[in-house]
Formats: structure tokens, sequence, C-alpha cells
């Protein structure tokens, strides 16, 4: 959270992926030794010192930066990137990241985001909410984010698709379904180019479908919860950000095991979109690093 | 947990099962007070007052009743049982529920049994420890617990599970498989009679087969858990007892995984198990109603 | 939560405190099967069978009932609260209960019973939000419910309280103070005549006074937490209602320590007031009973 | 966890603690490339990038660095850790420290401690077990696991105190308090020369005393759990490496909620020793680094 009188946490944030091999903290860590950084915080994993993955997330202090963009990126490229066949980026305080919310008719998690993003709780600008339905224009309008209603006929889901396409498509850095009861083509996702966070109560794959509050109920189930996961073509299966769970009883009827799956819901995408948008969660083939 | 110092906290528990109807609680709460009871605890629950069943346990002090046990007997199913076609059963305190222990090779879930019945918060008798492997005799032996090592042939599961029957019929109330790694057939369970406690990693139906926490850890799960449930015919679908989760994340080996979830699976099982024995566990259809 | 369309689900809700001695749940159950009515829910207990307190919550349907509320009182009254010199009540369906809300200036705890209230959540009537400050103004008014400035001068307090009495008194049947940060006087308090609910981070009474978060951590501690109570005249000592907790680790910055503590807060304190309005917490001395 | 079958994870560990500046990173990474080490894992922690204390806990391979630890140990001092003034320490795979667990009368948190070494889940030695009562001897004989009764007597405890520092100065790397019910002075942590881990119930500083676990019930708590920490001359004040909790409701008598508090503590020490043990807690003042 960044306050408006907060003092600049760090200049700039990098984050690094290459194959693992020796010598890459070494260059890196030694480049920015060079131009005088001065390192915050650093965070490493390796999926395998033999033949994996190396990911680095690291944030640091470096006067003058701010005006030499370009000559940083161009010097690190040259000496430390290309040497790694490194895929990078660099991402400097104060830039914001551009989100949009997908909504159906259910509006906690959507209320839930609103209100941190008013608060400055989610460092981000919201730039539009898109609906297949009416019902939560109002509470975009009441905080000045643009509402778009974009209606889904069952027999032209393309149609659909194309319309927030149009809206989304060089305009977001991330997209947050935040319950959006409709399932995306995986030729949306592709052209879409974003990421894209999705939402879920926590059986999957156990009581997939309708009411599986109702469903989890009658097998007794003594705990319930959320997993937030990026979405991939593969439905509910890509990688999980975050999840939680609360105990429930017998006593709970449907409709109070749908309250506490909501408190839960709303609090795990909060999450799972703060620690996206600080650059905190890496996907690493089928799951996640969250440093 | 009765420690031999302890007073004696009721003299005997009652357990109500039946459809319910107006004028059960009176019926019961009526004739226990002519008896001169004082009722201790009581717990009640109803599916659905329209249609629905009725469960009721209750604990009460009542003197002299030690004495005159089969006239109480024949009292209450004459005035109340007979009159709402009740399902009873009363349990005097002291009385001890007879309990086996299948195992394989895994042992924690055997060893944290043992240490509670060791140190009675356990209410029971362990009468014996059955196993596929010879393994864990040890374990048994040095607590004074017999142990029977069935091995369990591949073409011949049959003859296994009637050398079984032969130990446990008539000799048990309980069975409990502490991560016991055959399946029981449906008729082994027919002819046991007796219920059968059952505890497993908590992905299910994700994850079903060898390695799950390996599985687990490719999918980025963040919270791993484990389910005690009774079983029956369908495998891992019974009645859940009880459950909990541990959070997690990328930086857990497999190994620190497993350990973390053999923790988690002994907690659940024993508090499983000491809610069975304590007559707090009732079975509703496909769920439990945990008083 | 009572959503409009759900149907009745149950007449009427009797609530009854009473030294415990044999013979109350027949009674009581004697004297509502003898009425016609159908028990749907019922929770005891008894802080100790000999010489204790007995407490009872039970929902029924009862056709007729609302018609003659009075008689009903009349006959209870006479059968069996007088025989036992019982404290109870009856709370019909629908009947809704009065809450203001005191808040200061931290805005979640009010966001998120404002929020809960609006989707029926709450099953309750919000009559007004009393601040210090004027700063949560439009929040209230946005929802249409009234709000109140009483400022309070650090050497006249008690012409605050004069004013928040005037306001309240005979207006509301429970006030939550929604991190309201100014110490009411035990005068004010017997005054009120209407219980008061408060929220707190659950270090205390360690970390007591200022800046809370910031020692948490200098002191390392690994989950932060809040507690939701009755306000008694000892200061932040009265009966807990509900708790909870997140892990939280030395990564965390004093602001995100802050950032999870208002999750947890608003979470605990909208939980512990549903729990009150549906009538199932029970002051029993010092702590509470929470059917 | 070690098993035995396992492959070598990495060949050594490097602990550093210095003032935190530029470069660190830089010289360390850099030496450790030049040697040829393959680093497996890194944690880095600076509680303030100016002024403040910077840590380093990172596992690497290098070939033949078994043959010449002297040969390392004086490079790395000579090329990094003296321009850095550093305090470092190296511990090679393999190496296991020395632990002595000292015990009152509570069995439960020795035999978890027993039976995680027994099983090869505490990567250490125990050397023994010390206790003030001579009830528990029979649990450390069975493992093999020498016992020394010391008793405390009121008037000279001095002389308890001098007995365990025979037994324990030289001998031990880390002393494990599991439930010892005495209070150790503060010579006595300065001469013993090795860091001390305790475990409480977590409600200090409230119901600090006899009988906690009725006091908390007597107000009501709905949580209770553990605290794990170093053991510092100020009483249960020492920095805080693992906590946790389990939920509780009014129906738990005493002793129900010291069982559920000795599960609690058992886990939490069992977790802060492992921890410990595996080098990933550092204290930072008051605090702790949980890498």
């Amino acid at each position: 959270m960044a306050a408006p009188e907060e003092i600049e946490p760090y200049t700039a944030r990098l984050l690094i992926d290459c194959a693992d091999q020796p010598g890459i903290v070494a260059a890196v860590s030694g480049f920015l030794f060079e131009q005088g950084a001065n390192i915050v915080s650093s965070h490493q994993y390796s999926s395998d010192p033999i033949g994996g993955r190396f990911y680095l997330r690291t944030e640091f202090f470096l006067e003058g930066l701010a005006e030499d963009r370009e000559g940083f990126r161009r010097d690190f490229d040259a000496v430390v990137a290309q040497r790694f066949a490194m895929e990078w980026e660099i991402r400097y305080w104060g830039e914001r990241q551009r989100v949009a919310i997908l909504v159906s008719r259910y509006d906690h998690c959507l209320m839930d985001l609103l209100w941190r993003w008013r608060r400055r709780e989610l460092d981000a600008d919201i730039v539009g909410v898109i609906s297949n339905h009416p019902d939560l224009a109002e509470e975009a309008v009441a905080v000045s984010v643009p509402f778009h209603h974009v209606p889904v006929a069952k027999s032209a889901k393309g149609h659909a698709e194309e319309r927030m396409l149009e809206l989304l498509c060089g305009n977001v850095d991330l997209v947050v379904l935040a319950r959006y009861m409709q399932i995306l083509s995986g030729e949306f996702l592709d052209r879409l180019g974003a990421p894209v966070i999705n939402i879920h109560h926590s059986f999957l794959p156990a009581f997939a479908g309708a009411n599986p509050y109702r469903r989890a109920r009658e097998h007794g189930v003594k705990l319930i919860g959320a997993t937030a996961h990026y979405v991939t073509a593969e439905l509910d299966g890509g990688p999980i950000i975050e999840q939680d769970v609360a105990r429930v009883d017998h006593r709970q009827s449907v409709s109070e095991l749908e309250r506490i799956g909501r408190d839960i819901e709303r609090l795990v995408l909060s999450r799972a979109v703060s620690l996206h948008l600080e650059d905190r969660v890496i996907a690493d083939g089928g799951r996640t690093i969250v440093f």
C-alpha cells in the first residue's frame, strides 16, 4: 500500500527469469553494485539448481535512475541479460498497472476490490468494470469507474468476447474475474495478452457445477474455502495464487455457508490481486512461486 | 478424557434417533425428570422439522441407575421409545469401547493413537493392532497391545479379510484405519458390523492415487490437509467427521509437505476417533452431525 | 440472513436464563408441545448442573401465535417462567433490532457493516452513525443512514456522552463501536441500557496503547488478530464474543500488518454483531456462551 | 528431514550477519561463483537498507569443498568477511547439532520430540534429557537417550543449575525446554553459551501464573494457542520463533482445553526446533527473521 505521504520505498523493481546456472546472482548484484544501487529486498528461487529455472525479484534504490531509464535498460541488457538469456522486466515505483474487473451478479468481490482501491490499498488504476448483466452498474459509477454492459447471448458468445476484446486489448495489464460466471474461450485469452485472475470455491474438482455449497453440506464438509488462480485454457486448472478456508459445522444452513464462502472469496481474491500487482507471483509451469 | 481421580461427570449418556415430530423432547425430558435425573448436557438436531430426522444426545446424573439398568431400559422403551419409534442407546460412564487399529507401514497415526491411549486421552480399550506388514509389531508390543500380522496377497485378498474378520467380529466396537493402505471390500464392512474410521489427505477427489503431495506441489497448492471419515462401500466417499489444513508455500519440498501432512493426519484422525468414542458423531445420510 | 423471498424459517425464538435445576426442559418442552408448537432448533447449556446457571435458546413454529402474542406470554409466564424464576424473552421472526454505530476515523469496520446491511446479511435496522469526527459522514449518507457528528472535547467528555445519550436512549437495541477511539464512561453504559460491542486487536493485554502493530512487529509476533467483546466498565475486559487471527512473518511492514489487521477486525466484528442479532450470544459472568 | 537414502541436497550452508551496506551480495555471490559453487537456495533480509542489519542464508553445492574446508574458511574470511566485518558461519551437510531436552512432568512435548528424532525428522543428536523429577526417565531410556534427574530444591536452585551446567557446557548446541517448569537464571543462560528454546501457552501476558486454561475459559476466549521463543533473561519475553492457535468454544471443559493446548504446544515446539536446526531462524534484536 502506497499512502500518498509515504516516502518512496525503492526506486525500481527488477524481475528476472532464466535457466538456472552458476553466476547469475553474482552478475546481477555486481552490476547493481557498480551502478551504485542499494538493494532493499531480494527474493530468489530455483526450481532445481541442475536444469531448473531461476527467478529473481529485487527492489533497490538508485539515485538518478529515473532520469536515465533507457541507459539502465540498455546496459543491463548488454552486460547481464543477454549473457544468461534472461527474460526480464523493470518496474519503477509509482507506475501503476491498469486493471479491468469482469463481474456477473454477485457483488461481494467487486465491492471489496473497489473499496480497497478507493482507500489506496490496491496499487493500481481500475480502468473499467465489464458485466454480462446491468445490475452492478451503479456500484461502479458511484466511484467514478466506467461500467460496460456486455450481454452474452447463448448462441453468440463470440460477439460478447469480441466486444470485450475491443474494450480491453492494449488498455489493461490485468483482468480480474470477480465472480464472472461465463467461461472465456482459449482464443479470447490468447488475444487478450494480459494475465487473468479468477476466484472459485475450493472444493474443486469436487462439487463442480451448480449449487456447490448445497452439495458440500450434504457431504458434511467441515471446511469451506476459496482458491484464486490464473486462468488458462484448462478450466479452473491454472496455477494457484492463494487459498484459504474457514471451519463450518452441521448447524449452518446452505445460505450461511454461502455467506461464509463469500467472505473467504473476497479476501482470497483481493490478496491474490495485491500479490500480483506487487509482482510477487511468478508462474512456474503449472504452479506459482509467491515471494 | 477421564483421568483416574476425576469425579464421575455423569451417570449415563442417552442417544436417540427418530423421525422428527412434535413432543419428542417433552417426552424424553419428562421421563428423565420423573425418574429424578439431573441433565448435565443436551444436544439435539433436526435435519428438517417437517419430515426430517431428529437426533438427541443427553448426559444426566441419576442416583441408583447403575443398580437398575434393566428397569430403566424397560421403562424408557415402554413409555417413550416405542411411542416415537426411536432407535436409541444408553452408555454408562466408565464403559469403554473396544478399538482395533489397522495399519500398514506409516507409523505416525498409530503412534499418536497409542500415545493418547497410554495417557488416558482416548477413553477406550485398544484390543489389538492388525497390519499387512510386520514392521510396526514392536510399537504395539512395547505398550502391551497384541499385534497381528495379516499379510495381503494380491491374488487372495479374500483370505486376509477372512482372517481379520475372525480376529475382529464380536470383539470390537470400532475399527480405525491408521493409514491402512488396502481397500476393504463391501462384504468385509457388512460382516464386520462395526463402524470403521479412515484418514486420507484432503485433496480428494483431486490427486487420487500415488504421490499426492508431489502432484499437489506441481499444482502449487497453498493448503494441505487431511480428512477423517466413516468408511462405506463407496471408496473415500463416506460421511466426513473432521478435517483440517495447514498453509504451505513453494519453498517446501515434497518430503516437507509429507511431513506437514503427517502432522495433520494424526491430529485429525485422533480428533475424529475421540469424537466418535464420546458419541458426538451421528451419521445423517451422507453427512455427519458433530455435537 | 433473511432474504426477502425466504419462507419464514420459524415463528418465534424463546430465550431463557435461570438457576439450573431438574425439570426445566421438561416444563418448557411440555408447554410448547401442548400449545402445538413444532421445535425447529434448540440449544441449551448449563454452567454447572449443581448450583450453576441454565440457558436455553429455542426456535419453533406455532400457527396462530402471531395473533395471540399476549396470551402466549401470559400463559408461559404463569405455567413455566414463574415456577423456575426465569428471565426470559421471546422474539418473533421479522422483528428487527435497532442498531447504532459509533465510529471515529477508520472506515473499514463501518463500511463492512453497511455493506452487509445493504445486502440483507445483517438482520437489523441501522438507525444511525455517530462519530467524533466529520470524516465519514458521506459514507453513511450515501446509503441513507443518518449521520451525527458529536465532537469530543478533551475537557468536556461528559457533554459528548450527554449528547449521544439523547440520540440513543430508547432508540436502539444495540450499539456497535466500529473503531470508536474514545473511552465510554461507566455512567454512560449504565444510562444507555443497551448492550455495546467493541472490536480491538487481539494482543491485549500486550501492546496496549499507541502503535500496537509496530510494537508487535518489534517482538516478532507470528500471528495477529482481533477480538470482539461486550463493553463493560472494565476497559477491554468484557466477555469475548469472537476472535480470529492470521499468520504474518518478518517480511510484512507495519502498514501491511495494519492492513491485515483491518481485514480481521472487520470480519470478526461483523460476525460478532450477527451472532448477537441472532440471539446466539449469552453472557455468563465474564464469559459468553455462543450457541 | 534427511532420510538415509536421500541424495546430498547441498554441500554447505553459509550464514552471514553484518551491517547493511552496498555490495554484500555481489561480493558473496562473486566469491562463490569463482570457487565454482552452484547456489541451491538463498534467502536474505535487511532490517533497513540504511543503517540496518543484513542477514543471508545460502546453500550451495561445491565439489571438493569437503576436502579443503580450512582453505575455504581462510579465503572467504580474507576476501569477503573482513571487508564487511561479517559475523559468519558455515555448516556442512550431515553435521548434526547436539540437543539436550529439559522437562518436568508433562510428557507431551518430550514424546513428540523423541518420536520425530527416532524417525529422522529432527536432524540432530539428542544427547540427553534432564528433569527435576524422575517420572519420565523410562521414556528417555526406552529410546536409548541418557536421562539425568537433577532435583531442584527451593532453597538451593543454584545447586541444580550448577549440576546442569556440568552436564551441558561444551556438550550441546541447543537446549530445549519441553515444559520445564523452573525459571532459569540469567547467570545460567550466560554460562551455558548455547541458545535455549521454550514453549508456553499463547495468552501471555494475560493469564500468567497457575491454571491459565481455567482463567482463559472464565474469560470466554475463543482461541487458545502456544508460543515458542528463545529464552532471554527477561522471562517469557524473548524473540518469538513460532506460534499457532486452535478455535475453542464454551462447550470444552478445562481439561479439554488443556488437551487441545498440549496438541498445539508440541506441534509449535517441534516446528520451532526444526526451524532452528535448519538455521532458518535469526534473532534480530527482540524479534526473529524466519527464512
